[in-house]
């Protein structure tokens, strides 16, 4: 275990160094592309570079390192996760996973020889989207999914994607090819903070996920009638911001009842033409349901739909019903979990099962490869924010838990091949 | 009632005439102190002058006109409402209640040299408060009620309340010589649509004013703990704007309970950094309570501020409870409302008694006068808007009902002087 706090303080150092890369001066901030973002890029890749991985950037700006083996028709084993961030982020949310799989691969170097497989590491360009309102196109790329119709596609300053590829020293072109084939893929490993407070409640440093939620986004406007605060009686109101509460209230309690299965939020609600002084015309706000269980999804947006027309006819009001985004939800795989779980319990830690309700670039790549994730506990929960932090200690015992795991999967895989 | 029909008509052609005077080309936009208030102004105070009153602009450019009587002594009268607007405004708005007294005056002016009394018809310069953030600036300064406290205060040009008196022509140090001293004053009347709905659902045309409404208006903010939408599961959340929903619906609740006696209505809700994927940490919301009832409404405000207190506690939010603005109610003078009250019934029309929930001039008059007030059906109750509407027959039955109630009053002084 002395090992893997030495090694955590390293990876410590190396976070707090690529934290330091931003395009302002105050925070972190690492969005798709930037000046900041290519000198971050560089930077992992020289790191891998002297790891002795054989390193390349693809065209869509994923920092690309390989442990390659001699064995013919060797299929490649993959740890990734991002390293570009939100606007004012914190410092663990994407780094964390990669230079803990350039530690490991690091140490695994040593044995490169006797390798039953390659692997690959992935410093994924795009988790966040911020910039083009996109989801994962770094990992869409490594997993062959990338959709040549947003290359179009502009930023805020007006410059497209395909003009940002460019610039990168991408070529749009190399896009597809720079897929590692379907067919290639033995696993994929991501370490990530949790971004939620269930560690850091129970006082566990890591646990398993066993999926990613799907999520359904709506957006929601109900309509009344504006009218004088002072002059309209208390039953004869159209009240839009009364109806908007209530959909608030049945979301939570929704939630609540089935807070096994989901989780279920309101983030957003704005009015128009709002005064103190007038009765709410107009009133609109989000809803966002997450589950790991793509019925319980489907019926709670079904259910939560019907409440909102109930609401608004009970109240005269008219409510507009617009989804917004869906996307399934992702099982990681249950063989490569059964394998995790060992590594957490023989490191001497609870087996915590968790299911993460934010998106991870496990989720393309799942289309692709048998995948899974191991959360690291981080302060409060607390994510997307610059007091964004994981400890040491927890570090090591991701270290442990995940070196663990991989020379697990290189007996087995030695064992059937 | 043919006779008031015709009137009605011309004063139909007034209110038009008076609403083709705007700061902007399409609407109606007439604030305080603007060069289109000041053409309306002039309109105003020339008809005043072609009905043969005596009149004048004052200092805070209230345009006042006078029929006089030789009788030494002799107490004032007054018929008042404002031509001021707010932004986008409707045509009835005020202008109806000062054109409805120039007509009275038109037609008394023949009776001149009988009259027991003084008449004064004032158009007052700032009812809506659009400009400085004011209520009342012009009937406050006949009322003698004027605040030298406001005199710097700066619109959003950043011009002062002192300079925009100048630059109409008045002199500040004039503005407490132009209030009518408190002991000539007889009383005072005003008509106004009623920027409610109630005439317009019962289907009558004009109602009596028994008060107008007392006003508290609160500032409230729901303090959470902002987090991941997917992450943070149900039971774990400090959600801000599910607070501030509960909120919305218990003061919605508390009004319809105790409609008869007040109305209570949040008009906003703001959020601060919301994202339809972030659990709220911050929400503001309104609160506007209004009762002719001074001790229910200081109840009411009591009570919502235990809820709102009781809502965060067991949320474990904080809330802060911030007192914006209050003012007492105003009783219309009993004596007065009795001779309005069978001014109505004698012209046919059934009794209506409303509480004014809007403020009006009346409102800083009465500190010094008897007041009465007479609401006038408007379409559907919708005011400050372009869809303000008072039709012909309504306009003719309140000038009926307003002859009828002046002519009693003249009579009831003759009798007493």
């Amino acid at each position: 275990m002395q090992e893997y706090h030495a090694r955590a303080a390293r990876l410590l150092q190396r976070i707090h160094e690529l934290a330091a890369i931003s395009e302002d001066a105050d925070g972190v901030t690492r969005t798709f592309g930037t000046p900041a973002f290519l000198r971050g890029s560089a930077l992992v890749r020289a790191w891998m570079e002297a790891a002795g991985l054989q390193t390349r950037i693809d065209s869509i700006g994923n920092v690309r390192g390989r442990l390659l083996n001699p064995r013919p028709g060797a299929k490649t084993f993959v740890i990734g996760s991002h390293i570009d961030t939100v606007v004012n982020a914190g410092r663990f949310d994407g780094p964390l996973g990669v230079l803990l799989g350039l530690d490991l691969l690091e140490h695994l170097g040593e044995k490169q020889a006797e390798l039953p497989f390659h692997f690959e590491l992935m410093a994924f360009s795009d988790e966040e989207g911020v910039r083009f309102h996109t989801t994962y196109l770094g990992s869409k790329v490594a997993a062959g999914s990338f959709d040549q119709a947003l290359l179009p596609r502009t930023d805020a300053a007006g410059i497209s994607l395909a003009e940002a590829i460019a610039t990168m020293g991408g070529d749009a072109g190399q896009l597809a090819a720079d897929a590692l084939p379907a067919d290639q893929w033995l696993g994929y490993f991501e370490a990530h903070i949790e971004q939620g407070p269930v560690l850091w409640e129970r006082n566990i440093p890591v646990a398993l996920v066993t999926a990613i939620a799907g999520q359904r986004r709506v957006g929601l406007t109900f309509t009344g009638m504006a009218g004088h605060a002072g002059t309209v009686p208390m039953d004869m109101r159209q009240d839009a911001l009364a109806g908007c509460a209530e959909f608030v209230l049945a979301v939570e309690q929704f939630g609540l009842d089935h807070k096994a299965h989901l989780v279920a939020t309101v983030g957003k609600l704005d009015m128009r033409h709002s005064a103190s002084n007038v009765i709410s015309g107009e009133a609109t706000c989000s809803l966002d349901l997450r589950s790991a269980d793509a019925a319980r999804l489907a019926a709670a947006y079904d259910e939560l739909h019907r409440q909102a027309e109930a609401i608004a006819q009970r109240r005269g009001l008219t409510v507009a019903w617009n989804p917004i985004q869906q996307t399934a939800p992702v099982a990681c795989d249950a063989e490569m979990n059964k394998l995790l779980a060992q590594a957490i319990a023989e490191a001497g830690h609870p087996v915590v099962e968790l299911v993460s309700g934010a998106g991870h670039d496990a989720v393309p790549i799942s289309a692709v490869a048998p995948a899974t994730m191991l959360f690291v506990r981080c302060y409060k929960g607390i994510s997307h924010n610059p007091l964004e932090n994981a400890e040491q200690p927890d570090i090591a015992a991701a270290l442990e838990v995940s070196e663990r795991f991989l020379l697990q999967l290189l007996t087995k895989e030695k064992l059937s091949s």
